[in-house]
């Protein structure tokens, strides 16, 4: 009999269809398991494959008492209570960097298309509005990149990557993180201090509690009227009814959004903005990423039922 | 009394408003200059300011009897017959390279756009499709940028910004010129084998007669049902019928265009695909780039007026 795992998140039928030809997937399809399977079903799960994002408590885990690993797909793993897990021996392991060129694309996509008002430039075209010669405020001229202050918050394998691209337009770049890593860019200690400098800001850092709506109404101010902000990295990062509020009252020019708080749903406060570029968390959703995603999945499932070492476990910094 | 201009093209107001303050500004409104003045009035103008792209050929030269220059505002001056010109000793003279990284930006951010389907994506959170997980076959993986064949058509500034920027996204990067440039990307002497091997294609040629049409349904079978063309060049560089077949037989992928055969005309039949970012020719409309250019267009015509050599002329390759 083939070795059981069960899929926590929901997950398109299509990214789990290498792991089913190897292992017998049991698919929650997104519910709670307990809706799905039995208590004795579930007393011999001993691996999952999860979202990282799905949450991943102590109540999650007693439904789970022969769990042993907890497979991440994906680099994040913040609705895991690495503690918890710890405190049970469950392994806990992701998908490094797998996805970083992936995300950080999306990344500059979104820059790049709110600063210089893509949507509302295609919207003129396709309407007929320029055509017809119809004056619009929304096309006038914009700052461009030349010069342009970008600040990155995390400096992983994703914000080192959206550096890159970054830098070869021409621009500034500064970056805050816990500590300063080795890569060419100004290192600012101050979050704020970097807020304040930069005129885009643009978020890549890992999620977890030390980060919760870290980018708040005040962070928010201190980029400007003609500040914009960017997030890849998970929704709770930004306060987001604060950020629909700076929206509102002009206190920054625009967003590009690539995960919310409450994921799949982006607020209809935020979708009524023309100054927003909204994708529904696709940053690694490329077919190289997702199929590096799937080695570093299939490579800590096979190791874990062979009884060897995970190759890519969840190391914490303390 | 101040030199008199003649705005020859239709351009916004604010753009013109620093020369209007130093010249006595002629404004045509993009009409033809016997509409709205006098035969008198124009046999005095000796200087225009106009677009590059708007016509002046013989028969509109023969309405200027005094002409001396023609300041192009922007880069291109593809609508001017510069043979014509130089038998009436007319001197050209233009903006170079003012625009480039602005333009550059557009180029790049269309790529990004079209390629991860930013605008479908941005319609699937809006519109509530995301967050009631409706099922959207434009939403399925699509091929990131790692160790993607970018080629570049044409290198002069914008090109090698063009290609500056792409290499940052860890793409591989060819191009095609009349001649080999000293630029750390891979010659192609033959454009058709440049868009057999690429993937995306970026149009940064310089428009003209030779490059009329140059690309064509052939040019665009070659890039395949895989591949992406990008123009930000001029519309008359592309067969605009022909592109429009390519997408509606799926010969090709999708496209990123900021300039169109009849501008500011983008056909119904264009308009109406799903997989084409349009932008209504604001590749160098950035706040720096009209800077830049003004102040180009400002020392053509003071040096012109002073008797000076122009410091801009516009040289022709042969």
């Amino acid at each position: 009999m083939s070795d059981k795992v069960l899929v926590y998140s929901r997950f398109p039928k299509a990214m789990m269809a290498r792991f089913a030809d190897r292992f017998d997937l049991m698919q929650t399809g997104g519910k709670p398991p307990a809706e799905v399977f039995s208590a004795t079903e579930l007393s011999r799960v001993r691996a999952i494959i999860t979202s990282g994002s799905t949450l991943m408590g102590a109540k999650h885990m007693d439904v789970l008492p022969s769990l042993e690993a907890i497979v991440c797909y994906g680099t994040g793993y913040d609705g895991i209570d690495l503690a918890e897990a710890a405190k049970r021996k469950i392994a806990v392991c992701n998908s490094p960097a797998a996805n970083a060129a992936s995300v950080a694309d999306i990344a500059v996509t979104l820059m790049l298309a709110v600063t210089r008002r893509l949507l509302p430039a295609d919207h003129y075209v396709r309407s007929g509005d320029w055509a017809a010669a119809k004056p619009s405020p929304l096309m006038s001229a914009q700052a461009g990149n030349v010069g342009r202050k970008i600040g990155v918050y995390g400096m992983g394998a994703i914000g080192r990557k959206i550096a890159a691209r970054l830098a070869a337009f021409e621009t500034e770049v500064a970056y805050h993180s816990r500590s300063r890593h080795d890569v060419p860019y100004r290192y600012e200690p101050d979050l704020a201090a970097l807020a304040e400098w930069c005129n885009v800001l643009m978020i890549a850092v890992r999620a977890g509690p030390d980060t919760h709506h870290i980018i708040g109404a005040e962070m928010l101010r201190k980029l400007g009227p003609d500040g914009f902000v960017v997030n890849i990295s998970r929704g709770s990062v930004i306060d987001q009814a604060a950020l629909v509020a700076a929206l509102a009252d002009k206190a920054i020019a625009g967003a590009g959004l690539d995960v919310y708080e409450k994921e799949p749903h982006a607020p209809d406060a935020l979708t009524a903005f023309p100054n927003v570029v909204l994708t529904p968390h696709v940053g690694g959703h490329t077919l190289e990423s997702h199929a590096a995603m799937q080695a570093c999945v299939m490579a800590n499932l096979e190791a874990f039922f062979a009884g060897e070492m995970l190759p890519f476990p969840v190391r914490v910094a303390r």
